[in-house]
């Protein structure tokens, strides 16, 4: 997906507000904010919008010296959504429809975005949950009919921090002959990293790898041989998050997407309202 | 006041919403748009933020070959607070407080603003001024129980079209031995000119100026000797609007600025909420 014009104003907004959570150094803010303005300025908006989030957010970690500006903030999403775990978990058994219940448990906790918004709230998140088994969902149910993998191989491209366990509770009703989880290879925003799928279990389930980029997406020609080779090899992708979405809506390969639109130009492109969850595919395999 | 981080993502987005209203061509908004985030990324923060909202106006019209893109929002700003003049009149005179209700008025007139937020409808309009006699005043009440000047040089310097209507009605209750109007020098934005003090009968009451700059606001430095000339004669200075206010503030004058905080950092500056009425002196005459 290309960048848009309405995407040049809100990656100054997204890196003063991610340099104004590494650091309280106002020089820095300063040096940060003219360095991605001038970046952008010569942006080739042909490329997707997390190229740019990528040069945001080296910029952050390299001048302002905080490697991993998100890393507590990541740590408590992981320990909140944990606490939520056994009762979510509950419901998914509970449900009349458990493969349905853990994909919609799995689009809400994508709500847990600190690149689009870092004001997000226990309650903000506890709200979202809530609502998301009832939400109306943007794109196909005939999607969600077949979300069963038997003889297949899964590569489950993961987001955020915290959004990890909803994503473990998925995978856990997913029926498929192997499952890969990859998360991002190196600190960028609050998304997951290897740090992050250890803590919350994930390590422990599947086989996690990391995809060698530090981009807050999947930008294939950054990848490592060995994401790329697990990629080419899955018989599916789900991918979550916008982040993915925009580096791989025009791919050619079977892949479902996953995500809340949560800004209005992702919610253009798909035709949908801001907020709403979406289960979105180019390709199915059935096609 | 001097340019914040905060503001810097701002001008980007005010850039592409100005750029659009002048042209449909997307070159054109690319070109704006990367011309305006060098512009920014090489800006002195120690100036005020109209001096890049001058930069962004002067880009669009250039660019765009559009000279004064919104003439006709201006126009029909101007038809439409004309048709509200007879009754907001009647009101003005049946008041307890007719300086007090039109001072209210006309700090409710700020809020027809394209600068801040180009989607004013009537609706908003209507329903700023029918609050504006209850809502609370951020300032000083008692600066509204001294608005008489008899035997004083009074500078009143003009925001916006359509809210020029109601400085007039601001003007005609004013007690003063000469009142001067001033508009921009130059079309920016909606900002109020010598054509709009002619179409709503400014041009009738009193003596009106143009300060030969096309700021949005008022920049000394640019304006001309004979604007300056008034100012340093003016006994008093009455300013509306975010732009005179940002542009002003440091200035050693007897000057009261009337306004509607519109802007985050503005409401901050003042210690108000935004959305609020404002009166603001930094100086005045019985100090």
């Amino acid at each position: 997906m290309e960048t848009t014009h309405d995407c040049l104003p809100c990656f100054i907004r997204q890196a003063l507000e991610a340099v104004r959570f590494a650091t309280s150094d106002q020089d820095v803010h300063e040096s940060v904010l003219r360095r991605v303005l001038t970046a952008a300025a010569d942006m080739d908006l042909k490329q997707s919008p997390p190229l740019m989030g990528q040069v945001i957010h080296r910029l952050v970690r390299q001048i302002s010296g905080n490697d991993d500006p998100y890393k507590s903030v990541k740590a408590a999403s992981n320990r909140f959504a944990l606490k939520m775990y056994p009762l979510l978990k509950e419901k998914i058994e509970k449900s009349a429809a458990p493969v349905e219940t853990a994909v919609r448990f799995a689009i809400a906790g994508n709500i847990i975005d600190f690149g689009v918004n870092n004001e997000i709230s226990p309650e903000i998140i506890e709200a979202t949950i809530e609502r998301s088994l009832t939400d109306s969902l943007c794109g196909s149910r005939n999607v969600l009919q077949q979300f069963v993998f038997p003889g297949k191989k899964i590569l489950y491209l993961g987001d955020n921090a915290g959004e990890i366990v909803f994503d473990r509770m998925l995978i856990e009703k997913l029926s498929a002959d192997r499952i890969f989880y990859a998360v991002r290879g190196g600190p960028v925003i609050n998304d997951a990293t290897l740090a992050d799928a250890e803590e919350t279990g994930m390590t422990g389930l599947v086989d996690v790898v990391d995809n060698g980029s530090d981009a807050p997406g999947t930008v294939l020609s950054e990848c490592s041989a060995d994401f790329l080779r697990l990629f080419e090899d899955a018989d599916f992708v789900i991918a979550k998050g916008q982040g993915n979405f925009e580096t791989l809506s025009h791919v050619n390969k079977p892949i479902v997407f996953l995500l809340k639109a949560k800004c209005p130009v992702i919610a253009r492109h798909i035709g949908c309202d801001i907020g709403t969850a979406v289960i979105w595919q180019r390709f199915f395999p059935t096609d």
